[in-house]
Formats: C-alpha cells, structure tokens, sequence
C-alpha cells in the first residue's frame, strides 16, 4: 500500500456497478465514471428513466459515462465489481434478490453505515444476546452470496460536498489487497484520496459506530452548547467506539484515522449529517417518530444503536454516553439530566484503551 | 487516578494565584474562585482597580473571590498554587520577574499554548537547530525558577463558553501526583471535569502544536471547503501532532484524548478560535503582518509553526500540513496549490505512526 497508481489506461468497455441512487450512491457513480463506465441500479423505473434520458436524477447531474438500469441480472452479469449503497434495512432484501446471481469471481465494495442483529428470520432470534448476532455488512454479503473479495468504503464523505467536487479522502478497507488496488484505481482522482487498509471490520464499525456520537453531537447542538462540550463528548465518544471496535476485533488504527476521527469531525460537526438533524430536534423535544416522520429517510445512526446498547449491556462495557443516548431517545430521559449524569461520573483516565 | 475526589472542605484562607486577566486567565480564576480565594494578577494598575471596585475585568463578571494585585512578590509569598495564563512571547520576562520570587515548596500550573526556541539571549543562538533548543513552558518554568512541582492545562477550553458557564473537560498534566490532586480539587465543579494526566510534555505539545491544525482549518474555510476536507484535514494534522510529540518524548495517548482530538474539534471547526481566524484571513489573500495588526492578539500558531518548521525539516518528517502551511503564510505560497499538492501525494497507509 506504500505507493499508489492511479490508472492511465483508457476507459475500460466493462462497466463497473453502483447499487442505490440516493445521494451518496451518485456521488460514487460520479467518482467512478471519471474512470470507467457505470451502471447504476435504482429500483424505480422512473428514476432510471431520468437517468437515462436526462443524464441527471432528482436535481443531480450525472456523469455521461453512468447509466441507469432496474435489472440485478444484467448489474451481476455485466460487471465485476459492484457497489451497493443503500439503508441498512433495506440491504438483506437486496441479498437475497442479488446474492444468488453473484459468483465467486465478483467483487463488492460497499459504502453502507450500518450494523445488523440476527440477519436471519425473526423466529430464529437468539436470546439471550450473543456477539455472535451482530453482522456487519461485509458479514452479511458473504452469508448470502458466494462473494469472498469483499470491501468497504468509510470516510468523511458527506455525499453533498463530493457532489460539489470539493476534496476530500476516504478509507477502501478490504481483507483482500487485489480489492484494494481495484478500488483505489477506479475511485481515486485530484479531489479524492483513497486510502487502502486491510482492517474491514474497523472501517465498517467506524462507519456505523460513528452515527451514534453524530446524534449525540446534535442533542448538545439543540441543548444550545458549544465546540469545548462538543470536542469532550466526540473524544469520549470515540473512546467508546474503539471499546466495542475492540470487542468485535477491530484495531484502533481505524478509528483514529481518516474512517474514524475524520468522519467524527464531518459529520458530528455538521447540520448536514442526518444523525446530527435527528440528535437536535431530540433535544428540543420531539419524539423519535415524530422526527423520523418529519425528516421522511432513514436514520442510521438508530439501529447502530439499538445494537450497541445490547453489547454494551451484555458486555458490561463503560459506554455512559451510547448508554445515556438510548435512555434519551428511547426512554425519555431528559438530555440535560443525562449530560449531567456524565458530567458528574468518576471517569478515570481520559485515555483508559490503550495496550 | 481512578477515583476523584472533590473537596468538601470550607474555602481556605490561602489564595490561589492566576497569573494574566486575559480571557481564559479569567475563566480559570472565576472557576478557582468557587473552591478558594483567588489573586488575580495583572501588570495593569487601571484593570486591578477595575477587578477590585467593581468585580469585573473589561465586560466580564467576576467571583467575588477574585481578587486583583501588580505585585509579584504579593502573589509569590501569599500562594502556593499558582497558574501562570499569558500569551507564551511574554512568558519568559514573566519568569525573569517572579522566578527568583518562587521556592521550590511552590506548584505552577500554567495553562499556555505555545513552543519557546532558544529561551536564552541571542547571542547564544546555537546555529544548526538541535532539538533541545525547543522548550516546552514546563522547561522555562524549571529553568528560572527552583520549582519542580510543574503542572500544565490543556482541553477544549474556549475561555468565552468557560466564561457562559457551558461545560467542558480539561486534562490538567504533571509529573507529579500532588500536583495532579491539587488542581483537580481546586478546578473541578459539575460543568468543568478535569482529567489527570502524567504525560505533562504531551499534554503541552498537544495543546501547542493543535494551534497549526486550527491555522489550516481556517485556510480550508476561507478557501469556501466544507467539513469533508476539514475532517481529512484535521485526521491528518493529527498524525503530524503526534510524529512531532513522538520525537520529543511524549505518549500517543495525550493526542487521541482531550487535550488532543478534543481540543483540536473545539478549535479547529470554530470561529471563536483566534488561529482558525487568522487561517481564514489568510485564505482570503491577507498576509500574515495585515492580520496581525487587525487581530491586535497574540496568535500563537505562528511561533509554533516556525519551531515546527525547524523540526520538520531538520528531523525529515512527513508532515505535509505543516510545510505547506508554513509556504503560504511566510512563502506567499497559495492555498490552493497548497492543498493541490496535498491532495496528489502519495501518502501511504492512513495511520503510519502506531509501533
């Protein structure tokens, strides 16, 4: 990984596959048909008529080089690397409609933030909880395709900005050093670095675990606080990613990298991140159904943390700000009666994770 | 350091002693003032009046606690503790002043940010750099003083949210466990939780060097960037942070904690950081005197970045950030081009510097 290449051969005839045209899923495909030609899957047939016809979709313009497509069998059939970046809750369905048209010569590299428990029919559920359960996305592909060369990719990428053509970096994380070169050379261009890692669960973890300080980030945002408690509860925040990071096998390298720290900072600092508008409004008041309904899209950051309660629980882990977080949102508890809670906790070491 | 304990007892008849009423020495002292007597001193007889009639400094209420004197020797015999807060350019005359005044039964927290190079006359410059040439305040404190308990403050600490009673953390560093106990008793209240560190030279070179990430943070803001490239920016302005530290002895530990990453969101994503100001302006085309002379204030990144500078180059790091920062402000190097050949680098892995 010391050098990287960026590719200078002429665009290649096979098209490369995005899956979900939602904000970031453009972004991608915009960043990829710079390099190669696209193909982009939307589920709705009216969506990838824009695309087709007008080279742009719900306001965004479009790349020459990506072309919509509503079929999974043509996406598994004419390309060989594939990135699916849709919700979390909707990527098992897509599994299971993708899974068996893909073959072991596939590669998928997905750019999901997400955690799933029990990825498997809800009357098989485990109880009590077991680490076991939790899936990420990465294990999710491999259990319902016959994909091995799996990756990732996670980073401060607010789709927006990257829209926008403004620079930025990202981490392509992967078991599989071919996967990496891969990536880096179809994503990489002036206005993104890609960095290569080999540690997939710490780059996926960072993604979905992050989500979880972005809302509480925004809950002191809407309690009308400022940067010194925000940079304290992002720090603390971080500490406690790296403590389930580590549970689940992770390195702490990828937290404290550009997967990590660098996400924290783009999207627990930013209105433009959807965890932080949720943590906000809980803050000033309104419920999560309420928000959820308001704001009518997915919230990752609440399923992460429907998971990190379970581990934090199971695992007895010091976790006061995810712990403090799930009673905010889900229990009630005000959010100034929880920050004084931490506030008034003997914490100990600030660094308490390290070897 | 596990369990904290705050004092209970009633206010003692000692003062503390707060040297420098600039804003954060303020917010110290109105934070020292709710466990004990506080001196506040000042060079000005006008601002010492203004503090002793009237209970306030230029627009901010003070304890009644706190009260003013011009007199070191006052200060040096009436308090054991004391915290010295001044710009670090005027630190070294302040040591000449009261360091033949101060025992070695005296302990000296100072809560500066700053890098001193060659705190000697300049005759005795020594020509070429040598790392033992940089001193740390902790080393000026030692050099003109008999005092051995040394003690440093460094978080997210913006002295105007201290000032609103917003809460926050901060780490307060010495080698010494006496010291650590002491300021954790005298500083801690339920919106300011202090950490103890033993790292006292990382827990300075973070809250110096993070100064030179603020300065950059800035420049991307001014150049109209968003909050992905500020958190690549800050990602990487880290791992610079902590080379730097490496090399002149401190742990990792006090860069990814509070003093560190938590310093670094409060100032380096913040208007009300004087470093991000003068990095904005920067972008915008002003050189470095112009701005200096609008600010009218010590903006202590740049007397880092120059001792940066020389340990930089001298020691053959790879820290992109802090060369490229130095070319624009003193080379006329444009941010643009700057942040291009940034950008182009190969960088290798993403985290480079863990054992």
């Amino acid at each position: 990984l010391d050098t990287i290449t960026i590719s200078t051969e002429p665009k290649k005839a096979k098209p490369v596959a995005v899956i979900g045209a939602g904000k970031f899923g453009m972004a991608v495909a915009n960043l990829l048909a710079k390099n190669s030609k696209v193909l982009l899957y939307t589920r709705s047939p009216e969506i990838c008529d824009e695309i087709n016809t007008k080279n742009h979709c719900r306001g965004i313009d479009l790349d020459k080089n990506i072309q919509g497509s509503t079929d999974l069998e043509i996406i598994a059939s004419r390309c060989t690397i594939i990135f699916p970046i849709i919700p979390s809750n909707q990527f098992i369905e897509l599994m299971k409609n993708i899974g068996p048209l893909l073959k072991p010569s596939h590669i998928v590299i997905h750019g999901i933030k997400g955690l799933l428990l029990n990825p498997k029919p809800i009357d098989q559920t485990e109880s009590p909880f077991k680490l076991r359960q939790v899936h990420t996305i990465s294990d999710v592909i491999k259990k319902y395709s016959l994909v091995e060369r799996v990756g990732c990719l996670s980073g401060p990428n607010l789709a927006s900005e990257i829209l926008e053509g403004q620079p930025t970096a990202t981490v392509l994380a992967s078991e599989f050093d071919e996967v990496i070169k891969a990536g880096v050379q179809l994503l990489s261009c002036n206005t993104f670095y890609v960095f290569g890692s080999n540690d997939l669960i710490g780059a996926e973890l960072a993604g979905a675990l992050k989500n979880i300080v972005a809302m509480a980030s925004g809950v002191l945002q809407g309690l009308g606080l400022g940067k010194n408690i925000q940079g304290v509860m992002i720090t603390r925040g971080l500490r406690e990613m790296i403590l389930i990071g580590r549970l689940m096998g992770s390195k702490m390298e990828a937290f404290i990298g550009t997967a990590g720290i660098g996400d924290l900072i783009a999207t627990a600092t930013s209105e433009k991140s959807r965890n932080f508008r949720f943590g906000v409004q809980i803050a000033k008041g309104k419920n999560k159904d309420q928000i959820l309904k308001e704001l009518n899209a997915t919230v990752e950051g609440l399923n992460t943390l429907e998971v990190v309660k379970k581990i934090v629980d199971a695992h007895k882990l010091h976790a006061p700000i995810s712990k403090a977080l799930f009673s905010v949102v889900y229990e009630g508890l005000h959010p100034l009666r929880a920050l004084d809670n931490i506030m008034k906790y003997p914490h100990g070491n600030d660094v308490d994770y390290m070897d």
